[in-house]
């Protein structure tokens, strides 16, 4: 991996998140060498993926390379790899590009989508945890509108102008919004041949509210958002099957769309070698403990979403979103560098600045500790702390333009077909490369 | 294919290039029925294009989507498809979507990558005409200093990290300057641990001046530029072959370079059916009278890049760049209007307004018609010129936005993998689909 020797100790770090980044620098300019290992050379900042799946900023603008996020930190090295192994027996961490030994090793690998085991839905739905699934679903959209078009079929044309969005939390409650913004302001002018009246945007809720990590506020108004917006919002539902045409579910209610997103679920993204059946909480996170170790290594440590560390007020661990990682990435930071001191680590205290959500323009929903408030200030806080969060100067601003000038002309201009994922894939979708 | 029937004449334009968009806005509004088919739906600023395989710019800001150039125009009718064939004793085009008649039909297909039958430089080399195709070059330069990282082998290293830039064209120039200015300014920060001055940036240009379409003062210049931006500048040389490995020339030169990028020809788009041996040109270009019309066909009519109409000026047809295609596509549609009302066409006369290409920072190369000139001056002209040409006012914003921040800041942020080209493509690289 020609990592050069160091007479400092050698953190591993595995993922470039919001995680793995925060800890990354708190340790620049520490007594430590840094390898921060990813399967990307890029930070990604998955709250606006929605975005990009519905046109309104392009892919770039939310991702920021990582050599650059750490460019000029002495002792810091990056590797693009994938991670195939951990042996703590040996300290070492086997990858695609050779092998690594560890001093101090953090997991934060993050999440992505679990289809509890459901072949139909994995095979034949869209998930958007990354930017190429993101891309895919933009081409897919858009691709069966143009295909809409054509066809004579009444029943083919609906199919192809139906989305069903399964899972009622942010992801789905933000797309389903940005859908059906887009059902209103663009596919009229886009499509003035097509009877765009007719596309649905159903969004499938397993229990009985959308949003059930927010407060019954939020959830209440979310929904009513949402349907004046249009959109179907089908709660108690839970969507069983899908076949690539017909969606089923647990009820009699069935679905003909082209189109499913599956944002019903997430599970820890596990690593061989860290999968003792005693370190696995639900969802395949690793239980920690709160100083972020895994339990019975004391040199490996985890944080983000892969990371359950339970406490009184979280018994199943942190919510997996932005901020527990950052703020368990900063006090690792802050823990290795006293650890390297000979000083005591600190425990794990997780800040709770509440948790937003957008539906669509001038209609967000915002749940701070001791303050719940929904609409257009709502709608403005959200898209401060987006942009606040942002990492990168410049995307801070392209994605600024972008939203003025989506603001202002009710519009999405990336709505672009740039590598076709239906066409391509129609033939064999079963196989093909999602990510 | 859906279109509808409709009392005016149906003009059907192939291609939603510079041509076809100029070509159809003069349509708007006028008793045609205007039916534009593409394979892509998005009109693409191909000036640009090296400025997203160099991460200075997102693919996004110089694509538009071709519906929304020309929504709220009556008549109007998009529809993405590839042609198939052109049956001219019928009047019908035939797609992979279906036949459509014409009663005027336009051909404005553009042109690709001449490799020139050259299979090893086809299957091995990198082309860069068109967003798929930049952003492949994009993750491999970026995946190939990635590896080099990784490799104690001096000279796989050095061959990772040599570029070869076949055609002195500004296309060539332009890439060649900008992988200079990253060889300076980006890779040592973001590879400190690899020795990047051993980066090589070879630009061969078969002739015995770059830019031979340009005076001899901006070829002399641009060459200077070049050098002294550290690419190798190699002329009278011309690449015969690649094996992904080797690069050979007609000469004793050889270059062992993992990236060959083949700018060092293009030739028409062409169309089944319109291929008779008369028709065609050098280049495969279809040749044309003064009135755009393909000879002997009165209905059939061809624009910018597959057009070649030749003069006493320009006896081998008018330089394939925007401007020729946007003039004739406005010559032609007010050529068009004029049929309809039954008056006479007016032949097309091409108004030179100059040419110009870019080296880097502060550097370029503008010849007027009657005033040539090179520095500072040029390269602000260039970038003007280049934001007044691009569609779209968003556009315009972000891509300012970017050179605001890259000249500043002397860097280019879009260095991102998002989609891994020889990762995927290592194993049978001969078969991957390219574009």
């Amino acid at each position: 991996m020609n990592i050069p020797q160091s007479s400092f100790p050698r953190v591993v770090i595995i993922g470039g998140g919001f995680g793995g980044i925060a800890l990354a620098k708190k340790l620049s300019k520490k007594e430590a060498q840094v390898v921060l290992l990813d399967m990307h050379n890029y930070h990604n900042f998955q709250p606006l993926l929605y975005q990009v799946s519905t046109g309104g900023l392009e892919p770039d603008s939310i991702a920021y390379p990582i050599r650059k996020v750490l460019q000029g930190y002495p002792n810091f090295f990056f590797r693009l790899a994938n991670v195939e192994e951990i042996k703590t027996d040996t300290k070492r961490v086997k990858t695609n590009i050779g092998e690594i030994f560890y001093d101090y090793l953090v997991v934060a690998t993050g999440s992505e989508t679990n289809f509890f085991g459901n072949k139909g839905i994995e095979t034949k739905g869209m998930a958007m945890k990354t930017i190429p699934q993101s891309l895919n679903l933009r081409s897919l959209i858009l691709e069966n509108f143009e295909q809409a078009l054509l066809t004579d079929d009444l029943h083919e044309r609906d199919a192809l102008m139906n989305f069903v969005i399964v899972g009622g939390g942010p992801t789905g409650v933000e797309l389903a919004g940005a859908l059906a913004e887009i059902k209103k302001g663009i596919l009229p002018k886009d499509y003035p041949d097509l009877d765009t009246r007719r596309a649905q945007i159903n969004l499938v809720q397993g229990g009985d509210r959308l949003l059930p990590a927010m407060s019954a506020k939020a959830s209440q108004k979310a929904e009513k958002f949402l349907e004046e917006l249009g959109v179907n919002v089908w709660k108690n539902i839970r969507v069983t099957d899908y076949d690539g045409k017909r969606v089923s579910t647990n009820t009699k209610t069935i679905f003909d769309a082209e189109t499913l997103v599956w944002a019903a679920g997430v599970k820890a993204v596990g690593l061989k070698g860290l999968d003792a059946e005693e370190m696995l909480c639900r969802g395949e996170r690793l239980r920690v403990n709160h100083f972020h170790q895994i339990e019975g290594l004391e040199d490996v440590f985890a944080i983000g979403d892969v990371a359950q560390m339970e406490s009184e007020d979280y018994p199943h661990g942190h919510p997996m979103m932005a901020q527990p990682a950052i703020q368990q990435g900063r006090n690792l930071g802050n823990n290795l560098v006293r650890l390297l001191e000979g000083r005591p680590m600190k425990p794990f205290v997780y800040k709770d600045k509440g948790s937003m959500a957008t539906v669509g323009r001038n209609k967000a929903v915002v749940d701070m500790p001791n303050f719940k408030f929904q609409g257009v200030f709502a709608w403005f806080v959200w898209m401060f702390v987006h942009l606040y969060f942002l990492i990168g100067f410049r995307n801070r601003v392209v994605v600024f333009i972008n939203w003025v000038y989506n603001y202002v002309r009710f519009d999405r201009e990336a709505r672009l077909i740039i590598r076709p994922f239906k066409k391509q894939n129609r033939v064999k979708r079963d196989n093909l490369v999602k990510n």
